[in-house]
């Protein structure tokens, strides 16, 4: 049995406004599938790892507010996810993982592990490599088996594995790492042999396993979980990597990219515009994503990237999107004006503000055929919803009444509430009101009708 | 006595979306008047006319979308608005000014009319020059007397005035007009000291109203308003300038422009960015305006202009945004999603359709305070009111309630209602529902309170 971690982070700020805290890059549905269908990364790296003729365990390691997000794009996988109970690095996200196989999926000590990212852009070839790095652990080369990728230029931003000279073969033991070398130690390393590090490591269960002992006796998934904090806030390659005792690595050969630019991103999307877009002849090279009602006329740009959702609006050439991070975390809203929900989705449409404070927000919530958002209350808004399609019930403080279109629902502070949709979309018009118009201003009580 | 018929006209398709049906370019507050705040071209337009030593008479001949627009932006001003019933190109329109002037305002017959665009843009000289417009009229020169423009280069896109070569002095009688012609012949044209025509024509009153006296034996202004449609539906070029007698010109040298597109427009705005926008320094000569409350980021972009604004988004390079007219036309929406209003001003947030029909319409209406909306009433569609800043009233079918912060208001299809605001901005989201969710659908029965 191979078992694979999946890591599955990031907040994408790079991808804005595409990208929020709540819809991370690799849940983009920018590339196509062979039927001609919008794919996500995760999903590419599921119908990848899918072809692999090996009996696998997958489990998704991510954070709480991935989860809706995984769970509603994989609809025909079979995998697990942990959730971190709070952000700590690498090095114990994977160790919770790693427990979760142990004592919950009952994996064998002897299994291989394979440690990869979920957002990677690579051929099947890559995937396929997960056979030989398990054959290369069984065999016991090394404690840590990693895959390289063939360097195809001297850059300053990757991590470098180089080959101990005297070692030969498919599977060659590794001397050392060097981080982001300046350019000209790059090109040297890549005449050297060396491998861009791609972040896949491969080992038996047990090695990790005995290093989690190293910090905690807990025996069971639930306890670890708790005792989370417990855990050493770093990252897998200090904690794991940098202390093995040998290393070795494969080298793949082929496609490997970081779709995490708007620069490399748009390389692999199939279509120069979606969404309410015009764009005329004059245009060359250039990729439209409308994600907004607002028509949008695009004319006579080249290589150029023009992004709009409820989130906020990026137009930038394509080298210079690289760069935007400290523009966009100055300009981005703080919270998501944009969700996809187990629900169904929400989508700010407005906000009233007076001296920076928002005194009302007005959101579309469009609930899916038989499914609820969860009795819940809030401490310091008030909510009006006005149905504008479809039929469902709403709860208010245990009296449940049906609505629909034209009916309107006014929710006092402290208030518990609920609604389903009945057999079509269900479409609110949300007002909230009030001093303090977070999300989190929430108090959740389950489900009030059997899910 | 100057008589002064400004026309103002004009949807302004090329600066979408900055400019909709209610928003022409002549109201868009991108210049800057002498103590550095915004300033529309009809506010500059009459701040330049305003310095002219002579007695004037001013009337804007408009059309009923722009007269509160215009009373909007000009407060301080002195100046009659006179409204064309219905579109029938330039000659009905300014006859219809004229017959004001003879009718209502008692100007003498003997008095010179200038007739000019609001929108122009050009220095003091330009308008100084209608004294001697005034005094040729008057010396009886020629029946029209014009003010052209000294060509810069020889474009293709103007109308030339061609002097008859015997004539010489600052009044020179016009020999013919030629309208855009290819570049060597405009070329050839200003060697021989050909001008650019600008639209502005000077006659004495007496001699319009002989023309409309061909058309009409009406002798009152409200009766004539009445019968707009027997007036010959032709340009004012066709119908008066060209079948005039004798014609003349006074030469204009100075700044003369038609900031109708982007390119020129953006040539005169003090400010590289207006709104929500964080441009970096790796955009150059690039023109930045956001209206709407999305968060904006402009990199790397050069000799291009971004507007984003309630009714849409373009981006586009500068040269290119002169043609863009068709692309908008194609994008454009039905109807405006922002206007000002007497009353304060609307913004329509979000706009719900299935298969291309709006099944539900969400606006902010901020009224301003001790303003109010006239009493009406809708045929197909309900409203939702839900306040979220400030006092008011509303009346319903003749029942006056006080609503403020969180009061919730439902309107009945054919229900008669009416909202003022008290001390304060009164801000209103306003969720529409029906099939039929169009400004037209309403009914109005003046003010319910007075004004």
């Amino acid at each position: 049995m191979l078992n694979i971690i999946l890591l599955s982070g990031g907040s994408g700020s790079r991808l804005w406004p595409l990208s929020n805290d709540a819809r991370s890059k690799q849940f983009l549905k920018v590339l196509r599938d062979e039927g001609g269908e919008g794919q996500s990364m995760v999903q590419r790296t599921f119908s990848m790892l899918d072809k692999i003729p090996l009996e696998k365990n997958i489990v998704v390691a991510t954070c709480a507010s991935q989860k809706s997000s995984i769970d509603i794009q994989l609809t025909d996988a079979e995998y697990d996810v942990v959730i971190e109970p709070e952000r700590r690095d690498t090095a114990p996200a994977i160790m919770l993982a790693a427990a979760y196989l142990a004592w919950e999926k009952h994996a064998s000590l002897d299994d291989t592990v394979v440690v990869m990212p979920i957002d990677t852009y690579a051929s099947q070839v890559y995937y396929d490599n997960l056979v030989n790095l398990d054959k290369a652990v069984q065999s016991d080369v090394a404690e840590l088996i990693l895959q390289g990728a063939q360097p195809t230029y001297p850059s300053e931003k990757f991590g470098y594995i180089v080959f101990d000279p005297a070692s030969e073969g498919m599977v060659r033991k590794v001397s050392c790492f060097v981080e982001k070398p300046p350019e000209p130690e790059a090109q040297r390393l890549i005449d050297e042999g060396a491998l861009w590090n791609c972040g896949v490591f491969a080992f038996k269960l047990n090695h990790l396993m005995g290093i989690l002992h190293a910090y905690t006796d807990l025996q069971d998934f639930d306890s670890l979980r708790d005792a989370y904090r417990q855990l050493p806030k770093n990252s897998f390659d200090y904690e794991v990597v940098e202390k093995a005792d040998s290393v070795a690595a494969i080298k793949y050969e082929g496609e490997w990219k970081d779709l995490g630019t708007w620069n490399t991103l748009t390389e692999e999307m199939c279509d120069f515009s979606a969404g309410k877009v015009l764009c005329d002849e004059t245009c060359s090279n250039t990729h439209v994503i409308n994600e907004t009602n607002l028509p949008m006329v695009v004319a006579g740009l080249s290589d150029a990237v023009v992004v709009a959702t409820p989130d906020g609006i990026l137009v930038s050439d394509k080298e210079t999107s690289a760069h935007i991070k400290p523009l966009v975390s100055k300009a981005a809203e703080s919270r998501p004006m944009y969700e996809s929900r187990q629900w169904g989705e929400y989508k700010v449409i407005s906000k009233e503000e007076s001296e920076g404070q928002a005194f009302s927000l007005e959101k579309i919530l469009i609930v899916k055929p038989g499914k609820q958002l969860s009795y819940q209350k809030h401490h310091s808004r008030s909510e009006v919803w006005t149905i504008t399609s479809g039929k469902g019930e709403v709860v208010l403080d245990d009296q449940v009444k049906p609505v629909e279109y034209g009916s309107v629902v006014f929710i006092e502070p402290g208030t518990k509430h609920a609604v389903r949709a009945l057999d079509d979309d269900l479409h609110i018009v949300e007002v909230q009101l009030g001093a303090n118009l977070v999300e989190e201003d929430i108090e959740r009580y389950g489900f009030y009708w059997n899910d």
